[in-house]
């Protein structure tokens, strides 16, 4: 092995030499300078930003004054007084706004990404079977969603006493799937395994033509590329606060509601921070305007406030010129790949189509999960994913071009060594 | 007024006067030395730990590290490496188990009390319609429940399309409220503002004897006495980590479940943290073993680790002894404030049989609000609660018997600032 447990500050001299394009588009890099916002140790190259982004450098200390002054300090006082943790997750939500092409009032932060989907589809579907008299029971989806998805799907389903048909359809099936007894949409716009991108605004728009609403799962999207959910009409989005939004291990989701739903949403999931007047301590639920509705107990001050520091590095961060970024690094690393993929049959699973790429390069291999083990001790973080998936996050705001280059030249390295250099493609 | 923005470091010569007879309690005081546990500023005379538990001293290193050392360093390796966040959760709920009198896998900690409440209603529900035939149809329920429970019972009740009728009932009639049309009993055990207990043990049985399942909120009984949830044979409880746990704000509530329920028990919010295999990224979900299957999304590691951390101060802890010194400390200060409330017309709510009493002491009083924020200002922080509590909670772990004794000492004096000394009881 070349790579025991090395670390990406010792680099070979093949892994030094980055081609000079490369340096050139480094150097010309509007978004260089956010590198230096975040915590990463040199010792990795890492690319699984899309699994658990890294660590934004002044996060630490956000977290700390949380922690012993808010907290230690003022104690209770913190939740009305200047640290104001009740009014948190609106000022969370309007951070997150502009990332989704939303107006604040339609995002709230709290809870899990799986969470919040139970209170998404159950909204959804119910406004629907008020809409359609009961007569749209399917619930569609993409037959490799996220587990969780269809978990949390097949459990409000179950609670519902199998009032719908939970349908699942290969993604490239789903703009054919729409039909009057559909009544929710449920997909995730980059798939976790592929890094597929669907077609949002278009699958949004043929669902409407079928009386159909959407749920849209953007955990792979949000913080990734631009968003613009209002001007696609989406229905109903939630997304993950730890991936390309860098909020930290297990950091509340979002939710975000259309303007056209804003005003009816039922929440069921109802608590009471979700309530109009939360110290009123009525008897009687009465949802807060807007999506705060969703918000429903006491929020976990610490990872929200972590999200919500996480979420300054976006403050000026032009989100098409990370898009550009972002494509740039995938192709960038699917080139510089294609030779050690011949070499050792992986089979590029992301699309090369720009339009229908997300921010990950993945590879089939069948033996993909030991040859993961063995490229992150080498110090290239990946991830692995059941079956037979090699998957490779590309986070714009702290990656390189020559971090793509060293990566990629480390896993032909590998690959090399753990399956031997001569080996021919399967 | 004495007391503008006063700190309870400058104390009067009538608060610096302990009696000797406390002094002697806290001399002999066998919790005495878990106080230096604690970073409680000397600055107040902290009665709201039944809202906000105070900041054990150690939590914020172990959540610096959680967050530059798991997270920034380890990165996504800390969810199976030395950090083993997928494991967090079981490890939190293992030391949280002796203090529920339950079993480690009969526990699961995790998301806020809300969501869990919405977890158990839903399966005690479930449960009870398949044992029942469905014709059991009511959730009984204290009327002066914490808000959340009801508008959570209220919004379970809308999704499932009000199968069911919400019955509340003043605390005291519960037990003649059991019958055949009644499918749960949903109790807050101490009411958080009065600070009543209710029978746990007897009301159990009692709804046992009519064939009722129950839900019990834990709120202000966790960490404040003993509980012995299996010897009560408790069907379902749930509870927060962030009142006499310490687990900090918003620290993740945890669920129990009965060992009869254990295999069978449905979580209808169904997610991929509460999987069997998780990283099998299954298609159909399968519920892990025993309580885990009620984790649903990824756990919020800050607020969990914080919450890991704080249990510590439990290690040794004789939840005996902790329950004989909360009713020393509440019977002292019922005692102290004694003519004060007879003086400014202060109605004690609290009842003054020992086994009726949880870890707090209330009063009525027509300007509660605005003498709340006098106390506050003044250094003594308990809290208001709508339409007219004063709110004093006791934490044994770090209160002592001199800092009750000066509570009330100030209380007395801000009252007499504010309402007039002379004053006489309404």
């Amino acid at each position: 092995m070349p790579y025991p447990d090395a670390a990406a500050t010792h680099l070979t001299p093949a892994e030094d030499a980055v081609p000079a394009d490369l340096l050139a588009l480094d150097a010309t890099d509007p978004l260089a300078r956010t590198r230096d916002l975040f915590s990463l140790p040199d010792s990795v190259l890492y690319l699984d930003g899309n699994s658990l982004g890294a660590l934004p450098a002044h996060v630490p200390d956000r977290v700390a004054q949380v922690v012993t002054r808010e907290w230690g300090d003022q104690l209770i006082r913190s939740w009305t007084g200047d640290a104001a943790w009740m009014t948190l997750p609106d000022r969370v939500a309007a951070r997150l706004a502009p990332l989704l092409g939303a107006r604040p009032e339609q995002v709230a932060v709290s809870d899990s990404t799986s969470v919040n989907l139970f209170k998404l589809l159950s909204a959804a579907l119910h406004l629907q079977d008020t809409a359609s008299g009961g007569t749209r029971r399917v619930i569609l989806t993409d037959a490799d969603n996220f587990p969780t998805d269809l978990y949390v799907a097949q459990g409000l389903n179950a609670l519902l006493r199998d009032r719908y048909e939970l349908r699942r359809v290969p993604a490239l099936d789903l703009a054919g799937a729409f039909g009057p007894d559909v009544a929710v949409l449920l997909a995730t716009e980059v798939d976790y395994r592929t890094g597929e991108r669907l077609d949002l605004p278009g699958l949004t728009r043929d669902a409407h033509a079928h009386g159909v609403l959407t749920v849209w799962d953007l955990a792979h999207s949000a913080g990734a590329f631009p968003l613009d959910l209002r001007a696609a009409d989406v229905d109903f989005a939630l997304g993950c606060g730890y991936k390309f939004l860098n909020g930290g291990p297990g950091a509340p989701s979002f939710v975000y509601v259309s303007e056209r739903h804003l005003e009816g949403v039922p929440a069921f999931l109802s608590g009471w921070m979700g309530h109009a007047e939360p110290f009123e301590m009525a008897r009687e639920y009465r949802p807060a305007a807007g999506a705060r509705r969703f918000v429903v107990g006491t929020p976990g001050v610490l990872n929200l406030a972590a999200l919500d520091a996480a979420l300054e590095v976006f403050g000026d961060v032009d989100l098409h010129a990370l898009r550009t970024k972002s494509l740039g690094l995938t192709d960038t690393f699917i080139r510089l790949m294609a030779p050690v993929a011949a070499r050792h049959g992986l089979t590029l699973v992301t699309p090369l189509e720009h339009a229908r790429r997300g921010s990950q390069v993945s590879y089939r291999h069948a033996r993909a999960g030991e040859l993961m083990t063995h490229l992150i001790r080498a110090g290239v973080i990946g991830d692995y994913r059941t079956p037979d998936i090699l998957r490779f996050g590309f986070t714009p705001l702290y990656l390189s071009y020559a971090d793509t280059y060293r990566a990629a030249q480390r896993t032909g390295a590998v690959l090399d060594a753990v399956l031997g250099a001569a080996q021919v493609q399967a």
